[in-house]
């Protein structure tokens, strides 16, 4: 953040069947097919899915931070 | 959310005259104009403004998640 | 918010037998028999009565603000 | 409360295609069928399920509050 | 939750020596031991346990949400 | 929490007309009559009750946790 | 809270140099000096005050709630 | 707080042109007019309005502490 | 919010080496190249970058909100 | 806080088989013996330990403040 | 943070006359003297002091981050 | 805690290129270089930094708790 730029941040929830942190990377990798310069994420929320008395997904609500172009 | 898709939440203030259920319900309403997908909302406040020592308004800040396409 | 004025909260808990927003509208209503220039509220808490098994009342616990005079 | 009783707090979420106060009420009306002295509840969250861009269900998780009997 | 049932959570600590994820999966294949009807799992709290200043145990407080039958 | 057990929550309001600690030691021990395995407590809400302009009452909302056994 | 009536809630912060149960007491019982049908209060924050090495006083923020007459 | 006095907190928004301290500022000096023994205040929120894309008021939700006399 | 319109809030980090007031600004300026209707803003987060022992930058998360038109 | 001086806070659990105001106490007298200029103290947590079903330890979280010298 | 390296957080209140950004500042200032490396803040509170009726003084609670070295 | 002991807490944030769980790992490493008798630790925050789009590290802040030697 050197130069007083803008950021924008989206909210996203990333779903995987593997772990938290493969769910934070799941949402990171879809919004950077549509949004250029992202540079962090904060964790908001933990939850998941159970089927047949398992954890069947994990689900990570993150807010990504990306540069507004001028 | 079965399949390990990517959610993404919009942040809304929906209002009414009659009640927060239906402040609530306003906002998904115009949101579903726009967007598709339209899956779950959260409530995150609650307010309204007064007139003439009555309550005039109901506001339901929310947040309205949806699927991303791939 | 036009000309810089100060505001003051007062915090109340309206009750109604009907719905939150009926609890948030009888406390508004019971606050502008004393106060003046009431300008909005914020609801801080949500809670209810049970009797017999059901609830017997809904109780919002909100802060009004209204325009100080000079 | 008057006799320094002990009282023991459950989590619900009470569901409603009507509106908040509602879907708290069903919640409630449902406890009372398995516990008994059921005497107040706490608003945690409200959420919503969306279908074809409209609320469908209203969602409110709450606490019940009951006194233990000796 | 399609037809308004009502749904009660449950909290548990989950433990385990791996990670995070696993120990929210422990908690909630506990759970299924004695709960039918298991839908999802929200994380309240992450802590852990050193010993000889290694993480020892990651503990994760969840919340298990499951419907209640009629 | 050495070998990776599972703990169960349960959340209780004390009372007492002493003090906050003593509402949580009568909390804790009208709970010790149905469960086994207490292990800890956490303090989430102290409120009370007021009688004749005076503290009538001392209320202590808390979370116990115990091992469940396998 | 039994017919609707509306409740005000006052802030203050009770002090004493005995125990955080005699500061909310404290505090209560100056309330009750000016404010009529006093019904229970919250605790909000607790606090204190240290000199030379030692708590010199305990002091506890709360809310206390009564009823507006009509 | 050196004499177990009890203090009560009054919740204002103070609002300015300028910047939020100012906007703080403003909101004691109001206090100021009508309460006396003045000690402290506590920021709860910050907001603004804008107008025609700028920043045309800043404004800071407060606590003000002040001793009561006996 | 007179006429029951819908808002939204997008989330921005504000940033700029002189004061909290003016990142916030800075956030809102840049909004307001590309978003009609902006109508108010709430702060979420104060942080900042320290370089050689001195704050570099102040940076402030805020909502912005403006009305959507039908 | 007379001379715009810096303050330092550091967190420790205090812990009592007596009360919360004991255990607070406690930590506060431990932590005079290494540092000096101890100012105030507050709470962030209250949780405790059980055995055989009692209350056998009280334990505070708190952050106390301590004035730096130049 | 490039290369998995781990940081502190130290908590202070750093005062000031003017403004609260003046007194995150003066905080910042008062940690180089003793801590390198010093990388970013986090605003924690803002408060302040009231002498006769006006701010005699800015406080803010901040976390400061450093770098530790290998 | 059997022995009132008193304990400190000290703020960290671990980083990993591998996950949150790895992240908490690597600070509570990192701490037991410098502190002796850690004992426990508890995650504040969950965030990490994105580059290419995709997530070039898992940064967790978490308090660790060790006990004061007499």
């Amino acid at each position: 953040m050197a130069e007083n730029n803008t950021y924008k941040m989206v909210e996203l929830v990333g779903t995987s069947g593997k772990s938290f942190a493969d769910a934070a990377s799941q949402g990171v990798k879809r919004a950077s097919k549509t949004l250029r310069n992202l540079d962090w994420f904060e964790v908001i929320e933990m939850r998941g899915r159970i089927q047949s008395g398992k954890v069947a997904q994990y689900q990570v609500k993150i807010k990504v931070g990306f540069r507004l172009e001028d």
